[in-house]
C-alpha cells in the first residue's frame, strides 16, 4: 500500500463500477430524434412535484446564496411532527444514499465488522460498504421474491453492524408483514441495527400492515429511512431522512457534512409534507396505475410480481422477444422503463407507475410488440 | 471493538465535535427580537445569488421531481469551457465539503495514509480525516498567517496521500504567490497530491498572481478545488467542483453517490457561469468592501491583516473589549460576523465583505463600541 503515483487509489477503489442510473428523457430524445418521451424508469412521481413545493421553490429562488441552517431545526419539527416521533430521532440527508453511507461509516469498522442484506438488493447498500472496506453478505430471496429471513440471521454474527431489508422491496415490490420484520428485529443480536428502507412504503395498500414506523419507539434496534423521492415528488432536490435510536441520530448529525441538505430542499419538503392533497392523489394514481398495468401485463402474458410499491417487475410470455430487446424497442418508441440486468436479473424488466395517459400508452407499445409474431 | 449496542459508533466517531456553522439570521432574529439583522458571518455573496441563477430555478422547478442526469455532463462541458480545461479533469459536488471528503476516501488507507494542512485551516479537512480514521499532520501558519511551506514539507512522507492548501487562506485572507505553491508541488513526493482549495481565488486582486490553475496540466501532482457558493452568489444550493488529474477524477466520479448535485444547483450553476455581468459586480463590490472595511478598521486601532478574499480578519485594539464581547455587542445590535474560536484564534475576529450600506453600519457600530470607553 505504498503510494505509487499522484491519482492512485485504494484497493476497494480500484476496480469500482459505478451506480447505473436510469437513462434521461434528454438522452433518449437526442438519440431516436424523438419529440416526445415518456419515463417509467426511475420511479418518479407521475404526478410530478407537489404544486405547494413548487411554489416554495419559486418564493424562496433569491435565498440561494445563503448557507442553510445547521441541522436543519424546522425540517426536522416538520418530520417528527407528520410521524409522531420523537425530534431526536431524526436525520436528514443529501437523498436516503447519504443517510445509507453515514451509517455504514459511523458504525462498521472497516476490514472488521460486516454489514449483511438480500441479494439482490439496492446497490448503494453493496456500493458503500465496498467503498467503506466493509464486507458485505448477502443471501438470495426466495424463488418467489419473498424474504428468507432466517438465511438472513445465519450471515450475522457479533461483528454485523447493519442489516439492511428494503421493504417494499426494488425491484420486485415484495412486501412481508410487519410481524415478519418484528420477528427479525427480536432475532438480531441486541448490537445490531435493522435497517428498513421504507422508501417505497407509503404506496402500500396498507401501510400499517408492513411498516414497523408505528411500533419503531419498542425497537432499540430498528432504523427506518425514507424520502422525498417518490411519493412527495421531490427526486431532483435529494432529500431523505432517517428515524434512528437517538444516540445514534445525534452521532449521525455530528459526522454529517454541515451543510448536506440544500436550501430549496428544506422549503421545498416543509411545503410537500403539507401539501397532503397532492400526497393523497399521488398515492391513489401509483395505487390505480399498479392495478392497470398488473392486469394489462398479464393480459399480455407476462408474469407479473404483486407490489406494494409505484413500479412493477414482470417477465415477457415465452416466446416473445428477449427483455433486453423489448427494453430497446421500448426505447425506440419514446418509452423509457428499467432493465434489470444490473440487479443480476437479466430476464425481467420493471416499470414506473405512470399517469393514466402514460400507461395506457406503455400497455399499447407492449401489446404491439408482444402479440407482433 | 465488538459491537456492544444497537446504536455504538466506531471509536472516532465517539468523541466526534461537529463543524460550527455562522448564525443565521432567523436565529438572531428571534433571540434579541430585532427587526433587521445583517449578517457578514459566512462569506456569502453581498449582492444575493444572480439573477439569471434565481430565473433558471423559478424556470426549472417543476422538474424538481427528476433525479438529475448522471454524470452532469452539461455542467462539466461548461465549466471545462469556463476555465479552459480538459473536461474529464472536471467532478462537480454537494459543495466543495463533498468533494474533500471524497479526496480523502478515495486515496488515503485508513489507518496507513496520512494528510497534511496547516493549523488553523479549514476545520472540513480535519473532520473529514478523523471521520475516515485518516492521520491529518499540522504545521503551524508563520506569526503572520503566512505559509511555511519548508516546515509543511517536514511533515510529509512516503504515506502523505494528500496535501490540503486554501489559497486565500481562511480566516487570515493570505495567499502567496504562485510561484511559492508551484515550488511546494515540486519539492513533494511525486506520489503526494496537492490539493489547492481556491473557493476564495477570484477575490484576488490579481488571479493569475496567486493560482496555479492556468498551469493545472503542468502538474500531475496538483487538483484544485473551487465554489459556487461564494461569488457566484449559491452557496445555499451546494455546489462545488475540483479539476482534478483526469484518471483520479473518473475515480472520483465512480465512488462519488450518483445524485450527490441536486437537479436546481445544476440549473443554476449553468446560468450563473453565463452570468459574467453579476460576477464581476460581485467582485468589484467586494473589492471595494474589502478596501473599505480594512480602512475603517485600521482608522479605528485595529490590527487587520491583507486579504485576497471576501472576508478580512482583524484584531481589536488595546484597551478595547475583549473579541467575544465585540462579537455579542455586534449581535446585539443586529449585526452578525464570526469569532475564530473554533479556529483557535479567541483574540481575532473575521468579517465578511458586505454591500456598500452593509459595511457602512458594520464600521458605524464598530465605531460606537471601540470609542465608547
Amino acid at each position: 500500500m505504498l503510494l505509487t503515483r499522484p491519482d492512485s487509489v485504494r484497493p476497494e477503489v480500484e476496480a469500482f463500477t459505478p451506480y447505473t442510473p436510469g437513462l434521461s428523457i434528454d438522452e433518449i430524445q437526442e438519440r431516436y430524434g424523438l419529440n416526445q418521451v415518456i419515463k417509467m424508469a426511475s420511479n418518479e412521481n407521475p404526478l410530478g412535484a407537489s404544486p405547494l413545493a413548487r411554489a416554495a421553490i419559486e418564493r424562496h429562488a433569491a435565498k440561494a446564496f445563503r448557507y442553510p441552517q445547521g441541522g436543519n431545526p424546522r425540517l426536522v419539527a416538520a418530520l417528527a411532527r407528520h410521524h409522531g416521533v420523537d425530534p431526536a430521532r431524526v436525520v436528514v440527508g443529501n437523498g436516503s444514499d447519504e443517510l445509507i453511507d453515514l451509517l455504514i461509516r459511523t458504525r462498521a469498522v472497516p476490514g472488521r465488522h460486516n454489514v449483511a442484506a438480500f441479494s439482490p438488493c439496492f446497490s448503494i447498500y453493496a456500493l458503500q460498504s465496498r467503498f467503506c472496506g466493509v464486507e458485505l453478505r448477502q443471501t438470495r430471496l426466495k424463488e418467489d421474491f419473498a424474504f428468507d429471513c432466517n438465511a438472513l440471521l445465519k450471515l450475522v454474527d457479533g461483528e454485523t453492524a447493519l442489516v439492511f431489508v428494503t421493504t417494499p422491496d426494488n425491484p420486485s415490490g415484495y412486501s412481508p408483514p410487519a410481524a415478519e420484520l418484528k420477528k427479525l428485529a427480536l432475532a438480531l443480536p441486541a448490537a445490531c441495527l435493522l435497517v428498513l428502507d421504507e422508501a417505497y412504503m407509503d404506496f402500500a395498500d396498507d401501510e400499517n400492515a408492513h411498516s414497523l414506523l408505528p411500533e419503531l419507539s419498542a425497537f432499540p434496534n430498528i432504523a427506518i429511512i425514507r424520502t422525498f423521492s417518490k411519493s412527495f415528488g421531490l427526486a431532483g432536490l435529494r432529500l431523505g431522512y432517517a428515524l434512528l435510536p437517538p444516540r445514534l441520530a445525534d452521532y449521525l448529525w455530528r459526522v454529517r457534512l454541515p451543510f448536506s441538505v440544500n436550501i430549496l430542499a428544506e422549503e421545498a419538503g416543509l411545503a410537500a409534507l403539507s401539501d397532503s392533497a397532492f400526497r393523497e392523489e399521488s398515492l391513489r394514481v401509483v395505487r390505480q396505475g399498479r392495478e392497470t398495468l398488473s392486469r394489462g401485463l398479464r393480459g399480455l402474458g407476462c408474469q407479473v410480481w404483486p407490489s406494494q410499491a409505484n413500479f412493477i417487475m414482470f417477465r415477457p410470455p415465452a416466446g416473445s422477444p428477449a427483455a433486453r430487446d423489448i427494453f430497446e424497442r421500448l426505447l425506440r418508441m419514446g418509452i423509457i422503463i428499467r432493465p434489470l440486468a444490473s440487479y443480476g436479473l437479466p430476464d425481467l424488466l420493471r416499470v414506473s407507475m405512470g399517469t393514466a395517459e402514460e400507461n395506457r400508452r406503455f400497455l399499447d407499445a407492449c401489446t404491439e410488440l408482444l402479440h407482433a409474431g
